[in-house]
């Protein structure tokens, strides 16, 4: 009887301390952003991210099992925090380019889009892998639905693939924006927009 | 007269010593190159670079000052051993559909690749930094070249402008190998085929 009265109190204390857990977990991603805005994680350990975000490293491994899954969780936070996602009347290239001004804007994050990336290269399974394969897969559902709607309001051109198309610019948009950063004088923005004038439709 | 004697034996003997350390290095280089070919060096530490590779750490460190210096010349060593160039006759979109098509034969150049660019988005004056701001840099110029020929020659549309056509070529290319390793149903070849409907000449 008694673990049975005690058992509301002792979930509402779970759920507190989970709720507490939970508050400091994203505290740790906000810091985490701000360290990282400017440059990215690259080549820092677990250990001195913990330094350098002022935590000790045994409360980074209590929220995260790995630096990996750590620096995921940082990107993942990053860009929920901004909103990318183009309302119902914009086209696949007007949300597009409007992500990529934002992302520029935030030469860390790009930086560690990229690197997280190539993590994600490397072996299937890991935070990274699973985190990037899930994201392309929705991104790319997103823009082939906008281009399929597109194309079928006549203001696409009809001879490219929607999926096709949605790959190639998310893809050029990624390599845009690390052009762009190494070399300032690449047009990001009037190269990305000359899509408009490649996928208007034929006449 | 006696340094003097000797200097022309000296110097052979450097050059003799010279050229077994350039050797030495490249014997490094290609090792580590098999090492890569399936994974890049992702998270591995110069000390387990070693290693794998099978050479002490100060023998490495003897030859390369760092990590990254190390990665950056194994990227090009192994660049400079396929042959990606195109002949003068080939467009610039078969160029690049033809060194992708290579490059994602060995995933872990790839990763390398995708690794060492987001490296170089860290900091300024950097081994990655250096070597790809000047990489994309001459194969934008290699293209542009291409590019303005074509135009010229009628054989591209003439409403976009070259260097624009050329940064997004490569963005699209580099985008699409990373798209296409993490899920193989992105038509990799077939996307950036359609470029060459894309910039068809419009009649």
């Amino acid at each position: 009887m008694t673990s049975q009265e005690n058992a509301p109190e002792a979930v509402i204390g779970r759920a507190g301390s989970y709720e507490k857990g939970v508050a400091r977990r994203q505290e740790i991603l906000d810091r985490a952003i701000e360290v990282f805005r400017e440059r990215g994680a690259g080549g820092t350990s677990l250990r001195s991210i913990a330094q350098s975000i002022g935590v000790s490293h045994a409360a980074l491994l209590h929220y995260f099992d790995s630096r990996e899954q750590l620096l995921v969780a940082v990107y993942e936070r990053a860009e929920g925090q901004r909103d990318t996602s183009g309302d119902a009347a914009e086209s696949a290239l007007d949300v597009l380019v409007k992500a990529a001004m934002i992302n520029v804007g935030v030469p860390g994050m790009v930086e560690l889009y990229t690197s997280l990336v190539a993590a994600s290269l490397a072996a299937e399974g890991t935070p990274s892998n699973e985190f990037f394969s899930a994201r392309f897969a929705r991104i790319r559902d997103e823009l082939t639905q906008r281009l399929t709607a597109e194309q079928a309001a006549g203001r696409l051109r009809g001879d490219v693939e929607p999926a096709d198309m949605a790959a190639l610019l998310i893809a050029a948009s990624d390599g845009l924006q690390i052009q762009w950063l190494l070399e300032p004088s690449v047009q990001l923005e009037r190269t990305l927009e000359t899509f408009s004038i490649l996928l208007a439709p034929t006449s």
